[in-house]
């Protein structure tokens, strides 16, 4: 079953809306085994609507549009799609009678303004809005070469479309199904994709004839997918089994997490598994790693705090960083870097502590620290151990890789076989 | 002009990357007067890709790809666009020659892997890419119908392709432009669209028939954007220059800053023209006030650091908390917000410090303090300024509106007209 999603919305086509909405649809009905093959957005004009919609048709089984199915004039969606498949729109009364409760529950009667709401193409069902006032619509439809088509439609505001599609789309999905389709996510760090290519070795070998792979690199991270498509599930899990753990012991310590998993939530799950806790010390980074540590809901848990030391007074009152050290080897160098990693350690009473010292840019560098040069350590019971990086020119990219690379080396130092640097 | 975005990548239809890239784009080319007309995402298949293409370029003068470019096996758009174009493809040594000294200065030789990487259909133009291996690529051609078309091709990874559309493609946009399309931007905080809408007026009579406006929000702030299209450069200035004016007027001191201003970089201009120094003490934000004073370039200037005190026992140690008062009003109040402000403009020895506590969930709240309540205060030598915020249930957004809404209390506090709360 192939899906093809068409979003419609001028506010999309002028960059001042994110479209989520799709990529929440796209993993939803793929994990309702359907295969979203193509996703296309529009603005609110019914000849762009039209056209659009005899593509998705073209394209797929499944045709779901969102937005514009308000009554405010720019909301064309229903009337294009009536058209185009030859139906013509009935005024249906139990949805009037459901939007003039919507307006009743908030002590306001209905103005007469929404009762284009309530028009439906004939046939299409109303999948009822629990959260809004514009229903979904799911018409099961023959297009202009005859052939069967589902033609969905739903608003375009998140939280009514996924109540709709948890509530009345999924399960129609589930009822049409045949075959499966299948992910497996690997997230690696450390290492660039072309080096984690190189140790995945032959592809082909790998993957046989039943899988796919997808390299997903993001800031420091590499996200490995592989996808099986099939008629049997047992089969397809065995071939991603078979493959999985093929990577994973080609990757070794280069997996830090699986499936959704960002950098931060590995390191934190890894954490909260071994019952340790952690303490930051960020002079280049500027609160970048605590900030992504604290993303993750939970983080108190593991995550005690940080010092954000972007003075070289602040280093040394805060986290005890020798004067002298200052002096003699810069803020930028590994020295310091170890004295920081300990100093947050002692601060804050953890078991683990990682400090980042570096030239974020863009100016700031030297012949022997050119920007992009950053030192980070990781102090431990064990010790401290410190490693130097080269970036690039750019801040903002060398904050986020320090930041990550920060992170992945608390990682590998909660696993005493791997190695740091 | 016209434009249509080609989207390339199983990763946007399987819904493991929300299409940030789109929206972004639509609204640089929107700002150079070129009008997108339609977004498409389809898979890494050839046959989907050319068939896209086709499409694309019936639909626009400029067609817009993103995705695709790498050296591993599922980047094929180079090849596809050439073959659908009817081109070779060319190997060019420049090309090579940049991406053998991006690996030079990470210490390492580039593996032939990359080679493919300086494959270019002939006749297009490299866009080189500063922070990345594959380059863009620009190519003015002819479509099958023999109308002339842009073809333009870029990385997927958002922060390459920004930086590509930044530094050579919005420069080759101006240059085909016919007429004038200038806009005026403010930057507004501390109040959201409908607040900001109303203290605006009447928008017909401060817009007049030349102007459009719109409303761009973000975390915690309103961006304005007025638009001048015409033919006559000063006439469109003066109808700017009016209309920026009355805009000004009416909104006071929630005008924070302009053109592609943030609030970090406004707030940061505005320290630096005082010669006042900030430090932060963070405990529901976690870092992100920080990171985001230490994303500008030039920080170090004003900001000397922070502290992220994500237990009570950093509060007390690191910023003097009294412990008592931890016991008797919690950690998300009044006293300790206003008790971690002074605590960090004592530690850091700064003009200001600015302080968060609350409650970002999703769990941890209570009858008294649900999920979404923070407490922000602001120390300085007048004394210290707390107010109450209530944000929603979800994480992610508590923690940015936070930040934003710590950032613009600093920013009122420097301005002895202003009033915070």
């Amino acid at each position: 079953m192939t899906a093809a999603f068409l979003t419609v919305g001028d506010e999309l086509l002028i960059g001042q809306t994110v479209n989520t909405n799709a990529a929440w649809l796209a993993a939803r009905f793929n994990a309702e085994g359907v295969d979203v093959v193509r996703m296309e957005t529009v603005g609110d004009d019914a000849g762009a609507i039209a056209a659009a919609l005899a593509r998705a048709l073209e394209a797929a089984d499944i045709v779901v549009m969102t937005g514009g199915l308000g009554p405010t004039r720019d909301d064309i969606t229903k009337r294009t799609v009536a058209d185009a498949l030859g139906l013509r729109l009935v005024r249906d009364e139990g949805v009037i009678r459901d939007v003039e409760a919507y307006f009743a529950r908030r002590g306001r009667p209905m103005d007469p303004v929404n009762l284009p709401i309530g028009d439906v193409p004939e046939g299409f069902e109303v999948l009822p809005n629990p959260v809004g006032t514009a229903p979904g619509l799911w018409g099961e439809v023959t297009d202009s070469a005859g052939r069967p088509r589902v033609v969905v439609m739903m608003p375009g505001v998140p939280y009514e479309m996924k109540q709709i599609t948890e509530t009345a789309v999924e399960p129609r999905l589930a009822a049409r199904r045949d075959g499966v389709v299948l992910h497996r996510t690997l997230l690696t760090a450390g290492e660039g994709e072309t080096m984690i290519a190189e140790r995945l070795g032959d592809l082909d070998d790998l993957l046989g004839d039943a899988l796919t792979l997808a390299f997903l690199p993001e800031l420091g991270t590499v996200r490995l997918r592989i996808t099986a498509k099939g008629a049997d599930r047992a089969a397809a899990e065995a071939a991603l089994d078979r493959a999985e753990g093929l990577m994973r012991e080609r990757l070794g310590h280069r997996v830090a997490g699986e499936g959704t998993d960002t950098l931060e939530q590995a390191l934190g799950r890894a954490l909260v598994e071994k019952g340790l806790t952690l303490a930051v010390a960020e002079s280049c980074t500027g609160g970048a790693v605590a900030a992504r540590l604290t993303a993750v809901a939970g983080a108190s848990r593991y995550f005690l705090g940080g010092v954000v030391a972007y003075s070289n007074e602040a280093k040394e009152a805060l986290l005890g960083v020798p004067h002298d050290l200052l002096e003699e080897h810069g803020a930028v160098s590994e020295p310091v870097a170890r004295a920081m990693a300990e100093g947050a350690r002692r601060a804050f009473g953890t078991d683990l502590a990682v400090a980042t010292t570096g030239v974020a840019g863009p100016t700031g560098g030297s012949e022997e620290k050119p920007v992009g040069t950053v030192w980070i350590a990781v102090a431990d019971a064990a010790g401290t151990r410190a490693a130097c990086l080269r970036f690039t020119n750019d801040r903002t990219l060398n904050i986020g890789l320090a930041a990550s690379v920060a992170m992945n080396h608390v990682r590998l130092s909660l696993d005493p076989v791997s190695t740091v640097g």
